[in-house]
């Protein structure tokens, strides 16, 4: 099957939007890589080559955007999805987590479970959502063997995953 | 590849929650089913056998657990991914289309564009939501060839699309 494995440049795939979603902000626009069966395959190929995949169970995403990629990676390899949702969606049990943003806080939560599993996330920025959720899955039970994300945006993060930066597709 | 082909019986991984979100409620819990790779890819592939998947060019998922069927769907048979996003998270240009809910409204977007494409979602309840989602996307330049869910609880909806109930892997 030759889906992921053609060379694709990713960055052709990314729509630059100024000023979004507040002036100033450059908004990195993953829809047309979304929509383009190829480009998304690459990226997901790259990141499932990132550790070796038979130590994967399940493949947890972040809510929302964080669960598109985590999806078509668990279809794409053959591994289970789970949803580590903004809080109060998810009925009980949970563990949760609350965690600082820019402005105010925010709390997710999973279910408890088992297994070893690869986090993942659309874009990471200052990186306090990636952390809150490793924090919280490793809380739940389960064991963190890979964290990586389709863009980092290295410029606003030094954040490091077993001692490396955390793994991405795409990076500005 | 047998993946999605052996029988499964669906509703051995949904879990039912009483009395979720509020009293009175029975929550039906799609995370075992998502986290069993078998039962997904299942799902899955009688979502996709519903229409002729040579006609579609994109799945459409509405945020945000729409967005795990969808993209699943994307990565398995090779198509895109479109989001269907709540008001404000998708750059601009955007369509829109305002609804009602039970207590208040809520307002979806998604990027204009074209294409043959098939809407999913989770749960189709009362049918507000899927109903501005296949309006929205025709609005928004579409063809909308097929729409489907995980699970139609049939008893809170009579809906239709080209004449005939909504496609579902489960029913209730």
């Amino acid at each position: 099957m030759s889906y992921g494995n053609k060379n694709v440049e990713l960055k052709n795939w990314i729509r630059d939007i100024p000023d979004f979603p507040i002036p100033g902000v450059l908004f990195r626009d993953i829809s047309p890589l979304l929509q383009n069966p190829e480009a998304f395959n690459f990226a997901a190929q790259k990141i499932g080559e990132s550790t070796s995949l038979a130590t994967i169970d399940s493949f947890v995403g972040v809510e929302s955007r964080g669960f598109i990629l985590a999806s078509f990676m668990a279809a794409k390899f053959h591994k289970g999805f789970i949803p580590l949702r903004k809080a109060g969606k998810l009925p009980p049990p949970v563990h949760s987590e609350k965690y600082l943003l820019e402005y105010g806080s925010a709390e997710l939560e999973i279910a408890p479970g088992h297994g070893r599993v690869m986090i993942v996330d659309d874009v990471l920025a200052t990186g306090g959502t990636l952390q809150a959720a490793i924090n919280l899955t490793k809380k739940a039970g389960f064991e963190v063997e890979q964290v990586a994300v389709l863009i980092n945006l290295t410029f606003l993060n030094k954040m490091t995953f077993k001692n490396r930066p955390v793994f991405s597709a795409i990076q500005y």
